[in-house]
């Protein structure tokens, strides 16, 4: 038997926010943040809406987060996010000490593994679930993008 | 002679929002953002108060300046942080694509350097200016916060 709350139906949720992202034609990364097994926020990249580099989902997510826990740590969540964090995300994430990261699509280019940064040392990492999925709607944007200009 | 509008200027316009973010407690890190020898957008700490690890007093002032300019991007642009700025607001400007980055005091534990962050290529590194000065009110800051507990 499947458990009903397991990492891919928290990461179908971050890919729903994803979509949402898309739709608005921007880059399609979603995330949640769960604790006890709920979602406590929630976030899609809005870079282009907002015109603020700074508005990627997983930043919005952790300040969500945050006002939904009354402080300012992530300690004993899990954030479930479609695309690896930029070295901004990771940076943040740091500082929340977030327990448990979890994503989607790896990013080779602009991740922060590649990009040199750094998460919480008590931080775990999980990779790869969904991924092909996550690949696939990041990879769909682009080429849509492309016939569009 | 000396020029007005010159680095020291700038800094201590940024000194003065450190000192702002001291005398509400938190960690004493000011910034401004100019562009053509104006100050578009101004920032301190704000951590604690918002209950937020991505208040840091840069990533406000790039949410600022964009706004202020009306896209996203800080070509152009000069930013005056008290203190070397940490991985997220390094992954924050490389987004933006800052041209210039003038920091006061080095940040040897935390500091993006330190942390293996990376700034945009095309960003051009200043650092030092009234650095004794930022380092004094961050050591007057953790000295207080010191004998209070």
């Amino acid at each position: 038997m499947q458990l009903v709350f397991d990492d891919s139906y928290f990461m179908k949720k971050a890919l729903a926010e994803a979509e949402l992202a898309f739709e608005k034609g921007e880059i399609p990364v979603g995330v949640v943040v769960v604790a006890n097994q709920q979602i406590i926020a929630r976030g899609h990249n809005l870079t282009e809406m907002l015109n603020d580099v700074t508005a990627h989902a997983e930043m919005q997510a952790i300040t969500a987060a945050a006002n939904s826990l009354g402080g300012k740590y992530l300690i004993d969540c899990t954030m479930y996010v479609t695309l690896e964090p930029c070295q901004m995300c990771a940076g943040a994430l740091y500082w929340s000490q977030l327990s448990n990261l979890v994503f989607a699509a790896e990013d080779p280019e602009r991740g922060y593994r590649k990009m040199g940064g750094k998460l919480h040392p008590k931080t775990k990492v999980k990779m790869g679930v969904l991924g092909e999925e996550a690949g696939e709607l990041l990879k769909r944007f682009f080429i849509q993008k492309r016939n569009l200009n």
